[in-house]
C-alpha cells in the first residue's frame, strides 16, 4: 500500500505540474490576444494524442494519466478556441 | 499477451502523437525565428513535469510514458533553448 502510494505521488506530481503548465500559456493567449507562435498542426495533433492518453489510462487503469489528459485536454481544446478566434479577427 | 499488445498500441499512439506534436511547433519557431507567443512559464513547468512522468513510467514500467516523454523532453528542451536565445537577439 505504502509501495502504491509512492508510485502514485511521482504519477500525480508528474500530472499536476504537465497539466497546471498550459494555465500560463492559456492565460498568456487571452491577455495577448495572440498565439501567431503557437503552431496549429502541433495543438491539434496534441489534442488528439491526449484523447489517445485518456483511453489508455483507462485500460491500465492509471488515475494520474487520466486526470492529466482530461484536464490537459480542456486546457489545450481552450488554446485552440482561441487561437483559432484571435486568427479570423485580424 | 494479445490484449496486453491492444493495451499497449493505444500507449504507444498516445505516445506518437503527443511528441510528435511538438514537432511542427520546433520546426515553426525555428523558421519564424520567434516564440514570443509562447508561454516561458509553460515550457518550464511542461520540462519539469515531463522528468516527473519519466520516473513515474519507470516505477511503473511503462514503455509508452518512458519513450513518449524522453522524446518530448527533448523537443521542449530545444524550443526553450530557441526561445531564449531569439529573445536575447532583440
Amino acid at each position: 500500500m505504502n509501495h502504491l502510494n509512492y508510485i502514485d505521488f511521482f504519477g500525480f506530481l508528474a500530472a499536476l505540474l504537465t497539466t497546471i503548465a498550459f494555465l500560463p500559456q492559456l492565460y498568456k493567449t487571452w491577455q495577448t490576444k495572440s498565439a501567431d507562435d503557437v503552431s496549429l498542426v502541433m495543438l491539434i495533433l496534441f489534442i488528439i494524442g491526449l484523447l489517445c492518453w485518456i483511453i489508455y489510462g483507462l485500460k491500465i487503469n492509471s488515475i494520474p494519466i487520466l486526470v492529466a489528459n482530461i484536464i490537459t485536454f480542456i486546457f489545450n481544446f481552450s488554446i485552440l478556441v482561441l487561437k483559432i478566434s484571435y486568427r479570423k479577427n485580424k
